[in-house]
């Protein structure tokens, strides 16, 4: 066998036909006959381009054409030529064609029609090898591959904080717990309790929520850092913004402060969008359409005023907005739905946190444009945060995107050991647990900030997709961990 | 403020001295004064080189100069001048020195002495400021961004497979639970079982041993993908080979036999550690230099044939031999410590699995270069491979190196259903729970293969440490979670 000899589509797209001896294996996506000729359209995975070949039935086997199905697996060798039809520029003419699997028409789930993305998602298996679910997958390849691409460009370590972790302390949300111990039996202290001195790490420990605390250990040591890894919340929302295990990007660097920050993320952001458009423009052009079909199965004022591609175009290219909590919140107290009692979470004290409603108002609404928000009131945000000179306020930052909401969220850091350690006792946080993190601030401390971007948000966000279950392969959410 | 503005060590390293003035910001690996000048070499992670600062005391403020200690982060603003002494092409007139963070010599646990590896693991939070683990992040991350870098390059996709999992198929090892069930009192079921259907995923779920298989699903979908992501082993084995959470990649590929999946493993490994010589340089160096005195405390017959360069480049230009496990077998039977009974697990009967002294002899004594390992009795390797028409063995391989043994564990897959399901009923695997896995035999199955890389086995070896544990941020192993 020379498996490996065989041509890719998205290679043969380029070729110049030269009536060359071509070898492609793929699947079939469809099949059609008429007495002359058959005309097979395969894909391979590697573009969302199908290629057409075209059989003679008196060259291949009408045996072996018949169970072509749509599904099976073939090799097919023969001549690249000039196409008759229109669609596209080259095809093949077969020479020899070899099922490797069939799929029988009466079973396979995946057939050449419109397939609900539920149903799709219970078939998780096999929807990757859809034009939708094989689009988004390339697509989020090439967001992961940007995003390491442009931390290494800039000089940044990419980082692997741990996954199982004794600490609890950023308090991100409810954590998944991992043992080793009997479930039903577990060896117990002499209070009663589970004694965890008898699992395997000797103590209770967790799923991670953030990298962010250890790679704030290797940013105070390496300057500028980054983590692509995947975190875990054990939280029992069923929503289409929700996953119970998701992967995040947490850059961090020694040096930066709260503005520097910002201005990372924002050039950050451009430059993966960019990217995407840059190097998936098939598979956005496909998504964009699928995106407009969708639209318009919605009420008219749920719709999207911009396409998809005009969406990720209107990221790039403009200026985000930048304002302060205080600011977001005059203007949302003094904005038309709020006087008109139209929020469900109506704005009126100074210092309750901004809820999705009033994110979408300033981002859809009033800036129309993505939206940075500064300096939230300190008792809104994580004991970490570097604490503002009024005494009211943190050092964060929110950047809202229309459509998603928070897509990023950070701060500079609280460098100052007395500052930090009096928080934490404020908040109840162990400083004897936490002595590690303590020490970066009682040995060479330094100005440092940074930021978390969860990846399937920003997949969700480029791909025009509905629901966070649809851009990660194998979701994870409460009742769910087939695959 | 304006942090950003500062100039890595990297970059100062390669500016032509003008006299400009230039801000370098990081912390204080060693001063020392005469009664004229005060020299601070500073060191900002960017790089393995430190960094001298001159600091004049008629224009710096000793009592600033004083608190620069070992570990203190400071902000200097000077000159760039060409350098006086030998060892460096420029230095920096201090103008400016400002303390950001103070390391009082007294409790600073990382002075400029020899510290034990066994010291610094324990100061894990710390130890990445040092020269020696500094260089093994940076490595690590070039040989993470390479890999990337090469799978990207052949058009494959990064596929992220899920870390919780309900299937234990793989059956690699040991597993840890993952449960949000009251550790102490779970619920039960009528027959006393704990009732996992009221756990978050309504089933029991345990962490990730390989995400081949959910790999294989994608594979079959777009031809060519990998993963890179923690995979676990709840194995209670304490040694320098071995870590409870660890990196693993694993690529996956449609339409290659077991011969591509060897030529694509030895084009990789050769690709990322070519990479890591040609962009690591200074830090190999470094590295280099620090294995040689390593060595020297080894007993002669212990201590390597090569350095560690030597190694790297060794692997890099010569083609790795390839052989079957019969091949093997009958070197090892007939070699002189099999003979001379020097193997404390005698060669004997066909069949029985290589353990690391033959794998050792193998590659260091009989071959001296990388060897792979093809064509493994069928009963010691995986249900999953492709079973060969010998009836005896399956298309496995694995790939040793010296000094590491096996670094690479593949095969080409069992893409025939009816074989696969006997050898599952054979070996008592749930078919039922892994329908979704045999589906992809059951419609449009097609040849394929891939393979696992330990990641922190490829960092050990190009970095030259001898425990895994100094190769990996925050070790998790038996007892072990701190951080």
């Amino acid at each position: 066998m020379a498996f490996n000899k065989r041509t890719k589509i998205r290679e043969v797209l380029n070729l110049t036909p030269e009536n060359q001896i071509i070898i492609l294996m793929g699947w079939v996506r469809t099949r059609r006959s008429n007495k002359n000729v058959t005309f097979i359209s395969l894909n391979d995975g590697s573009c969302i381009q199908n290629y057409q070949i075209v059989a003679d039935p008196t060259v291949i086997d009408e045996d072996i054409l018949r169970k072509a199905n749509t599904g099976a697996s073939i090799k097919v060798s023969g001549r690249l030529v000039a196409s008759q039809g229109s669609g596209q520029q080259t095809e093949l003419n077969a020479e020899s064609v070899e099922i490797l699997g069939e799929a029988d028409p009466e079973s396979y789930p995946i057939q050449p029609k419109k397939h609900s993305l539920e149903f799709l998602r219970e078939n998780a298996h096999l929807r990757i090898r859809t034009s939708t679910f094989s689009a988004v997958m390339r697509v989020r390849h090439h967001l992961a591959y940007s995003i390491h691409e442009y931390f290494h460009q800039k000089g940044f370590f990419y980082i692997h904080t741990p996954i199982i972790t004794a600490s609890d302390a950023e308090g991100a949300g409810e954590m998944f717990r991992v043992s080793v111990l009997d479930p039903k039996n577990p060896p117990l202290k002499e209070d009663g309790s589970v004694d965890f001195k008898q699992d395997f790490f000797e103590r209770e420990t967790n799923l991670t929520v953030s990298g962010q605390l250890e790679g704030e250990l290797a940013a105070l040591a390496l300057s500028e850092i980054y983590t692509f890894g995947p975190t875990f919340r054990a939280e029992n929302s069923n929503t289409t913004r929700h996953l119970a295990e998701f992967w995040m990007i947490e850059p961090e660097m020694a040096f930066y402060d709260a503005e520097d920050n910002q201005d990372l993320a924002e050039d950050f952001l451009k430059y993966v969008i960019s990217s995407a458009l840059r190097h998936c423009k098939e598979d956005l052009m496909f998504l964009d359409q699928r995106a407009a079909e969708e639209e318009k199965t919605k009420k008219a004022e749920l719709r999207n005023e911009l396409s998809l591609l005009e969406r990720l175009t209107f990221v790039t290219e403009n200026k985000f907005e930048r304002i302060t909590y205080t600011e977001a919140w005059e203007i949302l107290k003094n904005s038309a739905p709020n006087k008109k009692k139209k929020f469900a979470f109506p704005i009126e004290e100074w210092g309750t946190d901004l809820q999705s409603e009033h994110e979408r108002y300033l981002v859809e609404k009033h800036f129309k444009k993505p939206v940075i928000i500064s300096d939230y009131p300190k008792a809104i945000k994580s004991f970490y945060m570097k604490q503002n000179e009024d005494g009211k306020t943190v050092a964060a930052m929110d950047i809202l995107f229309p459509g998603i909401g928070e897509i990023v969220g950070g701060s500079q850091r609280e460098e100052n050991l007395e500052k930090l350690a009096q928080r934490m006792e404020e908040l109840n946080i162990s400083r004897e647990e936490m002595w590690w993190y303590l020490d970066t601030r009682r040995f060479g401390t330094a100005p440092h900030a940074g930021f978390g971007l969860g990846f399937e948000r920003l997949v969700l966000f480029v791909t025009g997709m509905g629901n966070i279950r649809d851009v990660i392969p194998f979701p994870r959410t409460p009742g769910n961990a087939e695959f």
